[in-house]
């Protein structure tokens, strides 16, 4: 099937079918999204006015059977920080939008009057239709019926009731094959979605299939790469205990952000590491190990049961478990699970609000370590959108802006996750950097200092830490092009055989001749489209800085601060 | 006697007395506010953390008999903007303080704890101590209890309950002579006090006295001066009506924003002008002149009694009947006095709040038009604080961001005040590249756009707009430095002998020999200083522009847009 671009302008609810120019031919995933929003997107604009686009598009390897390649990738201007910005979940939405030859939908405009819209791609085209049934329902509900309704197997993305309100941590949440959520959480595109007043975007491929022009490379291909994959180290421990595994080993090193990063250590940690969360998940029958999307062999996601054996949540990530856990001194997981499952419903992002919700402790909005409070507020008071609701679900500087607070982690006004850059040198640059603010995701150094994949560099001095995180930052550009689960990197990093695999893939599929220069000149070229956005949209090397806390108070137990220059900061973009 | 520098450390509760530094004797009101926040506040500081400043100088000829030289400056990085900010406000505090020899007084660091403190400045220096009596209370009752507890009469400075809880636009307000309220209104500095801890600054200047070098030629000027104000029909109108002259005025030229910035006409408008209101307060026993410092010959301010014959409010400005008038859609001028009272006591920007409260309307949190709604809003939300409250109190922009709503007439997040930029086109140059954010203080185009003051450019072309907003802002500049009150521009505009009069008055006070050319060099030196600390705080030109709407939605009765090209904009900053 030929790839082709659908746009739906919503301002007068119509569609066109486009052929893939040629200079968006050669990307997929955030390679195209940033290209397309960058292209076509004033950067000036309102988030959520009628100039700003969403922009979803699966990764170049999508569709096919390339091991962990069902990354989907949603674009757009951030409404939380006024940036560029792209977000990328799991689920069957990337799978299906390549087997329906759809390289990019680009939705843009805005509709006049009150009414809600849904989009229904096929191979042939889309149908807007007006939707009343899932307004105002939590995610979990309006997938339900979704799935009654839509015939077969579909893949959804929807925005939750977070993204009905327009609050700026709200998800693109996308179904994922076992009828849990994955989230496109970081920067709001929810809200963005929801200001185009679409309520969701069903993908139904039909017969559609993905073309491997050389399938026999592919499939060799594919093997190598698989097997690369599962024989990492911390690929399988990912497979064990979930990205939670995290939590343990985050405490050790005294970089995990404790009662809103005034410490570097959590006294709960073991209530809430990924050891205890295997055993609690094994003993109350529920799933240490499954897939987001087909075809990973991953399978860091799980299900956790409350005491009862029901299911609560799942993709339980290891950030989210520690925003609302140490982050917020709560050192009970069955609160912190159930906080995860009312925001996947809410279709809030896990991070920015636990962040957030940190920082409405210090501000004595409630007190640290009450998860229970915490959860009704996300209840009752985000999911009914009262004042404090929106204050909170429009994320960590909202918070930190309403209450006169100072101690506000957000880089581009976005929360800071879970790894303190005073005592995890090399992530803050990442943080300071990265064209999208704070975001562990988008150069993860905490792989080379701490976890010694690709290498070692001490995480408590400066030395070497700009090199680290700019060679990642280029490199995470080119693989979130690609579809791929970022997690393939470990094995990327450390197996020389994996990255000529995954190259050769793309070759295969696409009957061309990348090398690795090609990889790294494309991820250079996402970082500077990016950036250009951002410098056309007002932002300055000012707004590459951490907050002035973290120069200033030093975090135990190392009683470190964070003490780059900002010339040294600045060096990152020397490329 | 002497001018010196008063420095106040909160950190560690001690003060020095300085010399004037040459670079800074030539300055006096804004242009040494401006001067010493550029020297010594980092750009990128937190706003409400120990590294921002409060700095606090009379003008160049305030303490003086010179009319109408009563103005008092504050500066600081502004919570509110994030740009340097300057605010200046009559009463009792620029003359007291030239009096007691205070050139600036320069408040830095923040106290540990949670103590709050007075500051009592006399000329020998500065008392610090612990205040708790007048926290949590209302202004006025504030300013009661001080006036029983003060020896004698003195200015007070003080920041209310909104300042106390550090809201993005909570007043410095300074007493006037009557026990009414005058307010450094814009940009929150009320917040930068509130978090050093400051709950008021007393002056006692004792038997001081500002030296004149050349009396005899000060007398000649002065009387020169006084002339010319007193006989400006601009002026007159202002003493005969207030500000609030020019509701009608504004509404005539269909540039009177109305139903948060939909409308350029009120329908109500003749209910809440200043003809209506001269006649309810002489109905009702009221004042229609009266001064807010001693030596003012314009008179613009009134007592507004309710129809019991109580005084409701004073100072009683265009501006704010305006925003909580037209643009709330409120057209009970009882009910907007009793806003304003309220705003007063709890120390908060009527501007900015008001803004606010229309876009808060347009969310729905409140009917357009409901001022007793309004009204419960700010005494019961603001005043305690609630989610809601900090949500108005932090500002048009936060209400807008929190409730996701995209028409929010701001610049640099600050609210746009009384005049529509669409139909009187002058002012929207201003607001666009004010340093301080839209304010149309800073180059009141006004009075040629529309008042044929200083000539008469067509409000509805772009012709001449550029230089007129230009030369007004470097006029203005200069102004703001000498503690005279903006509405001697009219007759300086109008009347060959106002300005060189204003000049021989600096002259004589300080045996100096500055010409035309000299006031003029100082107002662009003060704009420059100014822009070049913004530009260190990471503004760039993407920051001079009006919002979206104004260039999309046109207004009518005239159906126009803002039309400038980003160039023409920034053709502003050609000097």
């Amino acid at each position: 099937m030929t790839d082709k671009i659908i746009r739906v302008n919503m301002t007068d609810l119509t569609s066109t079918i486009e052929d893939v120019p040629e200079a968006w031919a050669g990307h997929g995933g955030r390679g195209l999204t940033s290209t397309i929003v960058a292209a076509e997107v004033e950067p000036t604009c309102h988030p959520l006015g009628p100039k700003n686009k969403i922009v979803i598009a699966p990764g170049l390897l999508s569709g096919t059977v390339a091991a962990n390649s069902g990354r989907l990738s949603i674009g757009g201007k951030s409404p939380l920080t006024g940036t560029i910005k792209e977000a990328n979940a799991g689920g069957t939405g990337a799978q299906f939008m390549a087997k329906a030859g759809v390289k990019a939908l680009i939705i843009e405009g805005m509709p006049e009057g009150d009414a809600w819209y849904s989009l229904a791609v096929t191979p042939e085209g889309v149908t807007i239709s007006e939707e009343t049934e899932t307004l105002g329902k939590g995610n979990f509900e309006a997938i339900e019926i979704l799935e009654k309704r839509l015939e077969g197997k579909q893949a959804i993305i929807l925005t939750g009731p977070a993204g009905e309100m327009k609050m700026a941590a709200a998800n693109v949440s996308v179904k994922d094959p076992n009828g849990g959520i994955r989230s496109s959480g970081r920067g709001g595109l929810g809200a963005v979605l929801g200001s185009k007043r679409v309520k969701f975007i069903s993908i139904n491929p039909k017969d559609g299939k993905v073309a491997i022009a050389r399938p026999e490379d592919f499939k060799k291909a594919n093997k190598e790469f698989a097997k690369a994959l599962a024989a990492h180290p911390v690929t399988q421990a990912l497979g064990q205990y979930g990205t939670n595994v995290l939590v343990n080993i985050i405490n050790e090193s005294g970089g995990l952000p404790t009662k809103n990063f005034t410490q570097g250590q959590f006294a709960g940690h073991d209530a809430i590491s990924g050891e205890t969360m295997a055993d609690t998940i094994t003993e109350r029958g529920g799933k240490v190990k499954h897939n987001c999307h087909p075809g990973c062999v991953i399978q860091c996601s799980q299900v956790y049961n409350d005491a009862e054996g029901n299911k609560l949540t799942s993709g339980f990530e290891y950030e989210s478990i520690w925003a609302m856990g140490a982050d917020c001194c709560v050192d009970n997981l069955d609160h912190i699970a159930e906080a995860d499952r009312i925001m996947d419903d809410l279709g809030i992002d896990s991070i920015e609000t636990s962040v957030a919700m940190a920082v409405a402790m210090e501000a004595g909005v409630l007190e640290f370590g009450d998860g229970e409070e915490a959860c009704r507020i996300l209840r009752e008071e985000i999911g009914k959108g009262t004042p404090l609701g929106r204050i909170i679900g429009n994320g960590t500087g909202s918070v930190g802006a309403t209450f006169g607070i100072t101690r506000v982690p957000t880089v581009k006004n976005q929360g800071i996750p879970a790894y303190d850059p005073r005592a995890i040198k090399g992530i803050g640059i990442t943080y300071a950097t990265s064209t999208q603010g704070a975001d562990h995701t988008m150069g993860y150094t905490i792989a080379t200092n701490i976890l010694n994949v690709g290498g070692q560099v001490d995480p408590l001095t400066k030395e070497g830490q700009v090199e680290l995180s700019r060679n990642l930052q280029i490199a995470t550009a080119a693989i979130d092009s690609t579809g791929m689960c970022l997690f393939i990197a470990f094995a990327a990093l450390d197996d020389e055989k994996c990255l000529p695999a995954l190259i050769d893939l793309i070759n295969a599929r696409f009957d061309i001749n990348l090398n690795g220069d090609d990889v790294v000149n494309l991820g250079k070229y996402i970082l500077k489209t990016e950036r250009e956005f951002n410098t056309r949209a007002g932002f300055t090397s000012v707004d590459d800085r951490l907050p002035e806390f973290f120069y200033n108070e030093s975090l135990p137990p190392h009683n470190v601060v964070f003490d780059f220059t900002d010339k040294e900061i600045d060096s990152f973009w020397n490329f």
